[in-house]
């Protein structure tokens, strides 16, 4: 972090210009919400759309809303319920809950990675001071599940249910009808923008750590026996920063990457390429983007490869976007929980035949002694593994238990022509943070500068994601110029799309550091020509140069 | 509700094609949460744009988003916490908690607007069947809160908090940072489209009647005593279907229902105006649109007019917008609430002087009766009413208690000059039941033919709001027809705002009949001809022509 004060003059200024701000603050607000104000609400639509409108060049994604309110059995298989919790103490003078890995930072290289026996001796051993009042007496620590949790419907009817801590277990049990809409075709992607939920103990750094976030996923699956096609030359000119975790950081290309095995999937690779030109499409410096293997112990224990996109800001590296092989463990879990199976169909290049030695009744010896349960005693004992020995006793259909002498039954080969087979697919899921996302973009488009002897502030904000497109202004409101710029301004706003802003108060210098100050790309005056030829100064913000045009240009 | 099945058939093609599916089916579903699936996700969130688009244009609303999950004390403020519930009743046999109101349809005229004792009354004299299990055995009624209720943090730390049952008190609450950013000049308006909740006690009629919900709410600030410059006449040439709690049903333009005081705000009007415009534009058949002013009694207590528009389907006549004047309740309520104030000032034409008769102190006598404390006694005697009588006890800053004569007063007159006035703006809220109308839509759309003596289907959707805008199709997938059909398709998948779909499975009548079932408005035909000249053939849904275009006209 900067200590000349950057951070606080930026968190200041968004509060200020209603870009972020504490929500709910006039209640007293509440710690890790925050609102996208007047300014920032139009930033991260924009943002949400950029992301569904990259992604859908894949050309085989589709886009999907399920539910924030999720019933328990749903979390229960994903694994939520059991293992998604932090370690959580609290101050017994003042009350107030900490994460106990938290208290031991500096402490320790690595705290949340510590067990929770082991997490409990440090903090006995060092017995941090209490961040909200300074003393020094702690609960013992206890798992906290980080889900906000409610009840769906009311009284005996009730039943247990959480809000989403992602969005992806919707498009996994989504997966039937996804495998439908594509014709049975794999790969294809569902992808999701929305909230996401994280009862934190403790929220700090403004947008980094929220208990309710904006997200974007996408779930890409795949069959792991298909040949891989996945291109990466586009990438093939610029080289990425990678820290694996097996080498030293490099800066190597992706397909390098990939023929070293450090990627580990062509498409984790691919994807990796496609999320960086995302995050330089909407603003990211590509200087402060590196990608991040996760190490062995680190990675939930299902994941077969995961990098993430860390961002350099305000906060140092921070985790932005995860792209995870997830392996089948997804669809595995929901469908041990449910008993429905969320499978795709792989058809053989050749029919397949399998040989089953087994065994079969005697007919002979079947029928009189089982008379009418012989069609039973046969389905059973053709079931029968080929190492049965006999006598044994075995149950039938009907539940009853009859025993099977050697006398019944005689060997069998049974030979099964096959055409394809059903499988779980693997899935790839690119995960984007996108709160920490706009404020890196702000992070990194804020520039401080001066103007005449004043401090003076820029935000170099990508057009396709500034919040505000023009800023329209009438020298004076006077002589009909105002009129013109508010009509201008009107006509703007009417292209769908387009957003502009009307300034009318102070000299034009004032109202051009407003504009600067947000980020809005292109500042329009009407003044006294205007009233001549039709023409309006347009300024750059960037460049600060100015040029006449027609406003018609604009608006074609 | 037509009897022929036609709404079983409707949602049956919902839930085979994945507009609209019942979430989390394979672990048993929950009640009252949907899903919007592979063709429907993407047709929500066209309307939800197109809903933002079009209100951007009055040029001076911005877009805002606020959490969902809202602290205890915000709801408390707005009212929701004493007021937003239903009375529920459980079965005493099965346990399933019913509406008592629902229960009692057909029995009173209205049981939604029953008193708790009426209902209860209602309940007990008609001992109604239980829908479960037709048992007639029910609890006393209880008044349940629909909100969702969680924890937000935890252990003691942790406060009370909801999910919010609408988007707007996160907009009441950020009315300070929205005047700073409008440059205190109103009117303005806050816009925010996402989720709200309620938790119904007994969910049905599909997407009528959700627990979690997709809204779209602009809060509009006015000045109640600014001159009112509404222009209805865009609407000069559409009379609209009014129901009117003062007259017959009525068909007239906005500007005469609102020279005759039926609408009893020009700005309520001219919304009214706007939502037409909106629904019309995404698809709304027109002659299925009215306007229904709310009763007096039906209208919450704190609103000065209210009107619905109501959109007619197979549920029969369905509220789907509500166009409510709230006068200056939401601000005042979250004043009162905080002690902060949400007010804009309103400088007069002229300042103006008011004279205050009252008291000041006789500087001989207090002087040496009161000594140190002659400046408090001042301040304190200028502060009583003219009407006060002598000698009286009044308490000094300090809290000390004196006794003042007659002697120690004369009296005084006091000018005070004012430029201006702070006040409590009114809000007109325009309400968007986004769900509700996206089900509208697809209804009006939904039209059952016959094609070559089968059974046809075909979704007759505005292009802005298609889920698929393109069908792209090989003739087959040999001689490169294939390849360049895909080529064409990705193509049209990078232009941001297209979305384009692939199909190469059977015959090109059944994909036509596919693409027709779910909107598309056009297939491309990539065949033989397009391998020697790259046309291809358009095919437009509604009309069934075919034409042959080159691909580039639509990758402009």
């Amino acid at each position: 972090m900067t200590g000349d004060g950057r951070l606080e003059r930026l968190n200041g200024m968004l509060r200020r210009r209603g870009f972020l701000l504490p929500a709910f603050e006039i209640h007293g607000g509440a710690k890790g919400l925050y609102d996208f104000g007047p300014v920032g609400g139009r930033m991260r639509s924009r943002v949400n759309q950029r992301w569904l409108d990259h992604w859908l060049q894949l050309g085989n994604v589709v886009e999907l809303s399920c539910p924030t309110v999720t019933p328990y059995g749903v979390l229960e298989a994903s694994g939520h319920v059991g293992e998604f919790s932090d370690f959580m103490t609290e101050c017994t003078t003042c009350g107030e809950a900490s994460r106990a890995d938290t208290l031991l930072e500096g402490h320790h290289a690595n705290p949340d990675a510590l067990k929770r026996d082991e997490l409990q001796a440090l903090l006995t051993a060092v017995n941090p001071t209490c961040p909200s009042c300074n003393d020094r007496a702690w609960t013992t620590i206890t798992a906290q599940n980080l889900m906000f949790n409610t009840t769906i419907g009311a009284g005996d009817s009730g039943r247990a249910g959480f809000l989403r801590p992602e969005t992806a277990q919707g498009m996994f049990t989504s997966f039937n009808a996804l495998h439908r809409h594509f014709r049975e075709r794999l790969p294809f992607g569902a992808m999701q923008v929305g909230k996401g939920y994280r009862n934190e103990i403790a929220p700090r750094q403004g947008m980094i750590r929220l208990r309710e976030f904006n997200m974007a996923e996408l779930e890409y699956f795949i069959d792991p026996e298909a040949e891989l096609t996945d291109d990466l030359t586009p990438w093939d000119g610029r080289p990425m920063h990678l820290l694996s975790d097996m080498e030293e950081p490099a800066v190597m290309t992706l397909f390098e990457a990939c023929k070293k095995e450090l990627i580990r999937h062509p498409t984790v690779a691919r994807f990796m390429g496609i999320t960086h030109d995302f995050l330089v499409d909407v603003g990211i410096d590509p200087a402060r983007i590196r990608f991040r293997q996760h190490e062995q112990d680190e990675m939930a224990h299902y994941a077969m490869d995961c990098w993430d996109a860390e961002i350099q800001g305000s906060y140092g590296w921070v985790e932005c976007v995860g792209i995870a092989h997830r392996g089948c463990y997804d669809l595995e879990s929901h469908e041990k929980a449910t008993g429905k199976t969320l499978r795709a169909r792989r058809e053989f290049d050749e029919p397949r035949t399998t040989v089953i030695d087994g065994w079969t009744i005697n007919g002979s010896t079947v029928g009189p002694t089982f008379k009418g349960l012989a069609g039973q005693v046969k389905t059973a004992v053709e079931a029968l593994p080929k190492d049965t020995s006999f006598p044994c006793k075995i149950t039938l259909g009907n539940d009853e238990v009859v025993e099977i002498g050697q006398e019944h039954v005689k060997p069998n080969q049974q030979t099964i022509k096959e055409t394809g087979e059903w499988y779980i697919p693997h899935v790839i899921e690119p995960a984007f943070g996108i709160d920490r996302i706009i404020w890196h973009v702000i992070d990194h488009a804020y520039h401080e500068t001066e103007k005449n002897g004043e401090h003076y502030t820029l935000m170099r904000l990508a057009s396709c994601i500034a919040p505000v497109d023009y800023a329209v202004f009438p020298l004076f409101e006077k002589d009909g110029m105002g009129d013109l710029a508010w009509n201008l301004h009107q006509q703007l706003c009417g292209k769908p799309g387009i957003v502009s802003m009307y300034d009318a108060s102070g000299s034009i210098g004032r109202r051009y550091a407003r504009a600067d100050e947000i980020g809005t790309p292109q500042c329009l005056t009407v003044d006294h020509q205007t009233l001549e030829d039709g023409t309006v100064t347009v300024r750059n913000r960037d460049t600060g140069e100015q040029v006449r045009i027609h406003p018609d240009t604009l608006l074609a």
